[in-house]
């Protein structure tokens, strides 16, 4: 510390202090308490010689503190620490006892509690629900990329429709057209970062709070998490072998405002929706004036046989809305997914998507389309089918020793995950707990139709030959090794 | 119309038709009701010959709708359209007239009509909120794009850290401790897409439905929309030379649970709230365990003097929470902004964030942290203050003739918009209707306190010199036209 006449001035380290030193060391003085309020300061002369720097340069830190509000200047009295100082508290000493709880909302705490979007960081057995990138064309990826640049040029930079760009548009609608038998016109797309946050945008705007949404038991996490950040009230509906069985949840909830299914593949469960069950849904939606929102969330990676119709092209009433992604089709950190919308609602949802984030950044979705034009797009799902069908062969051939113990699966030849079941909950409980891996349990997907089975909904995804092989090893040797009174 | 033994099939433009294009126009009879329900289909050998095409193909459409639950087949007696079919309804033919009207929620047509953050196309007089790009290093940017791809190599394709790539946040906290005197660890910072959205992501974590929250009036419409989103209740504060009126707000809602506040430059007004009413706000905040948004939203374009020091680094009780985003310094389509938040919020926030859209794709973060690693993030500003200050310069300078008919604005050098203001209401909406141009009134983004004046809230970042004078002239033109009686 330096004497001088007036109020102590902290120290500094620096040999030949610069203007900003000497403004950050009494700035942190005037917040950390150092100096008294109304306390007088020393003059700029005698300042400045204490710090051996210029009286220009100090007096140019007195004004900024000055005006700032920290000092207050009074012609031929001096300079003055402002009494307003003195209600600035001292900061905190970094220990975390007696801190105040941290005041979160209850639906905020609520809406976190699930994490339900969170991926880990390392995919490991079996946590991996996002895409297999070792055979994605990564070095033709950074070309399209580049190529879209240059085409852009300072387009790029701007702000690009937030409904999408028109060209991945197109590119959507055709590939749509051909690979899934939907037709619509590229004028009903509207482009997303992601399934959730369309199904945000689309709660927040279809949904008021209250409103009966129904929903499949059990049930997409993410789902769950934007309808419940709308404020609605889930109607949980059964799911059996044919999809979600909409004759009790009609009865149920005949004033729901909208239905929420994953009829291609029934996430988590797997089961196909039957036709009849898609005409009574579309009959229903029709009657209440509700809403369906069909999320064919994997439907890329069927390895065998036909998709059903989709909803959507079943739809005559423009009731339902179509989700697609191609964050797990291409590769997770794309950020690109679509609705496809009936034409009233396209600005609507444009309007309240520039209210989440703004926009997609154009080149992205522009090297998307040409990935898409270029043919490379289905030649790359080809093989994505080969590749994750092989993994979930390999899967089942590993855990075939669990089908003598009373486990099952759905045969259904798709996806990158696989629902291994068994009647038994608890022993279904004891055996995730044993195996050590990074589990998610079918029970943590249900909402109200707990029976006494459980499963283990296994992602496979990203992981590879050898991460596959281990985790079932480790998962058959845990359920063998459960007791067998406690099977 | 090809006659055979059974109902009618539709016919096929194509001479050779392929499996897709006969089960495309056999779905699109079903779907369109041309097959009655329970009709008896011509046999496959019959139906193949009609289209002239072999039987195994005409089996495997057949077995395809089968399977879908289209048709129905019986042994022996042959194949049928299933009774489901007649409940399909036939496409609404294009008409608009009977269509009922969009069922989407109250709060969604709320949330719609404000269209709060969707810029416009094309930026014209005076709606230019967005970057000025003209002298971006567009090449060298491309360069470190390309550089965070091939360093980041398969990682870029992979689940990114939700609270950011760890490079930009070390890069943040280094820039905020330079440029804005703010200390904080990399750990507090959570990269956003958009300011918007983690405003929206704050609300919902920090608000529960009917808390109030304390806004300046006039505010920015984008803070309204999220705090709207959230279901909270605005408490408006008016707004002085000074900024957010801490006084008055205090007694309406003691209770209120966060502020919201753009201190270094109010939004839209241009004011900057005074060190008396920071620390004034920061004991209100501790008093009701309320939270603070700091929304440093053009901090960057101060074009002389010192920035007052952030309310951030005046709190030492981890109220605070501070708000930057790059999309204005950088390009609109960056999609990079940032939350300054207490090291508690950070997991709670980056949970929520995943529920929103994921995650922010990890390249651009890259190529950011090396930009402003390189000094060329703090280059270009020095460039951009130049840029903005003669086109702040020229464009007040071409405003001068309004002076005399009683038109002012903030002198506050900053920013890349400018609020012209008349204390005659009338003769302000007067001169923007005749004007032709696209101008934002300051009375659209007031709440509660309208006073009888009004002003002209003119955003000229992406505007050129001569689309800058071309408006100004057209706006002095239009006060000018004005009748006398009506100024």
């Amino acid at each position: 510390m330096r004497r001088s006449k007036g109020a102590l001035l902290p120290p500094i380290q620096a040999a030949r202090p610069r203007r900003g030193d000497i403004y950050h060391a009494l700035r942190r003085g005037l917040l950390e308490g150092v100096f008294a309020a109304g306390a007088r300061l020393p003059s700029t002369r005698q300042a400045a010689a204490d710090y051996g720097v210029s009286r220009g340069l100090m007096e140019e830190v007195f004004c900024q503190l000055t005006d700032e509000g920290f000092f207050q200047r009074s012609v031929g009295r001096g300079t003055f620490v402002s009494p307003a100082v003195s209600r600035l508290t001292a900061p905190r000493r970094n220990g975390s006892e007696n801190r105040p709880p941290l005041s979160l909302s209850a639906r905020g705490r609520r809406l976190i509690s699930a994490a339900a979007c969170r991926e880990p960081a390392v995919p490991v057995p079996f946590n991996a629900g996002i895409a297999d990138t070792s055979e994605f064309p990564c070095h033709r990826w950074r070309q399209l990329e580049a190529r879209a640049a240059r085409e852009l040029g300072r387009e790029a930079l701007s702000f690009a429709d937030p409904r999408g760009l028109p060209q991945l548009r197109v590119a959507i609608a055709r590939y749509l057209a051909q690979f899934r038998g939907i037709r619509c016109e590229p004028g009903q797309i509207v482009v997303f970062n992601s399934t959730q946050q369309a199904l945000n945008a689309l709660s927040v705007l279809l949904l008021g709070r209250g409103d009966a949404v129904l929903i499949e038991d059990p049930s997409y996490l993410g789902a769950r998490a934007a309808f419940g950040l709308a404020g609605a009230e889930l109607k949980p509906v059964r799911v059996d072998e044919h999809g979600l069985r909409i004759g009790p949840g009609l009865g149920r909830a005949p004033s729901a405002r909208l239905a929420y299914v994953t009829p291609s593949h029934q996430y988590p469960a797997g089961a196909v929706l039957s036709l009849e069950r898609r005409i009574a849904l579309l009959e229903w939606a029709a009657q209440g004036r509700a809403w369906i929102i069909e999320d064919d969330y994997d439907v890329e990676f069927r390895y065998e046989g036909q998709l059903l119709t989709a909803i959507f092209a079943l739809d005559a009433g423009e009731r339902t809305i179509y989700l697609g992604t191609l964050n797990k089709s291409m590769f997770v950190s794309l950020r690109l997914a679509y609705a496809v919308v009936p034409e009233r609602l396209v600005e609507p949802l444009a309007d309240l998507r520039t209210q989440f984030d703004g926009f997609t950044p154009p080149v992205r979705q522009m090297a998307m389309s040409l990935f898409m034009e270029e043919g490379l797009f289905s030649a790359y799902l080809r093989r994505l089918r080969v590749l994750y069908g092989n993994k979930r062969g390999l899967l089942t051939e590993a855990l075939a020793p669990l089908r003598p113990l009373g486990w099952y699966w759905d045969e259904e030849p798709a996806g990158m995950h696989l629902l291994l079941r068994h009647k038994n909950g608890s022993y279904v409980r004891k055996t995730a707990a044993a195996s050590r891996l990074d589990l998610a349990l079918l029970r943590s997907y249900r909402l109200r139709h707990h029976g006494h089975d459980d499963g283990i909904f296994l992602r496979f995804g990203a992981l590879d030959k050898e991460q596959l092989l281990a985790g079932s090893r480790a998962l058959v040797a845990a359920a063998q090794a459960v007791p067998e009174q406690a099977r």
